[in-house]
């Protein structure tokens, strides 16, 4: 399959609606749909997760009710499968914790009309003192 | 090709092999040998570079001297071509600068019995004020 012209659109659409269903506690179960059963991998501030199922419980048992995030940049590229690979860094608030940056990557893979994300790697930006 | 299960030591010894060669500058031009002339992306700090040419004239432009590294986190996930995604975290300083936090991804593409990197994201972690 061809490199995806339309990869840093893609991208760009993708981080919008993604951040709008987690960041809305009554919409973030339905980030079900942007994964698969079987061929998804998330990994979680280090813990490896595979499969929508277990990324779902992982996500569904955050409890922060708001979040106040930044995108600071948006890279994306085109895969040669017609997928796009995704960089976001940004900060975020969640409830009244102190903000902190944070990293997100996501691969996504191409299925029929639409994209399934197959990877999924998220950092809180916290470093130990130098 | 199936996953491979050695994901995590893959992608942590090429990242100590990577960063080893990047920040000593008499051995930074040998990075050549991990791109490929055609098929590899990079995007360093927003900017577009395809090809290990255009990818090497970015890296041997840098004109730091003594790079201070600390690596915060190397999270790997195999992916279904074989290949390895990466996601680094970390600080750096690169002469007498301010320490930055930084993030690269890289994801690893099989060729034969070893890797070429197939996309590299490279960002400070710079970030607006809120």
């Amino acid at each position: 399959m061809a490199l995806n012209p339309q990869y840093e659109a893609i991208g760009k659409g993708f981080v919008q609606q993604y951040y709008a269903l987690f960041d809305d506690p009554t919409q973030r179960p339905n980030l079900v749909n942007m994964y698969n059963v079987e061929l998804s991998f998330m990994t979680f501030e280090g813990v490896q997760l595979q499969g929508s199922v277990k990324i779902m419980e992982k996500l569904n048992s955050l409890s922060f009710q708001k979040i106040n995030r930044i995108i600071t940049a948006i890279d994306s590229q085109p895969m040669f499968d017609g997928g796009v690979l995704i960089n976001v860094l940004g900060r975020l608030q969640a409830d009244e914790d102190p903000p902190h940056a944070f990293s997100q990557i996501f691969v996504l893979k191409p299925l029929g009309n639409s994209f399934f994300v197959q990877h999924d790697i998220f950092r809180l930006g916290i470093h130990d003192t130098a």
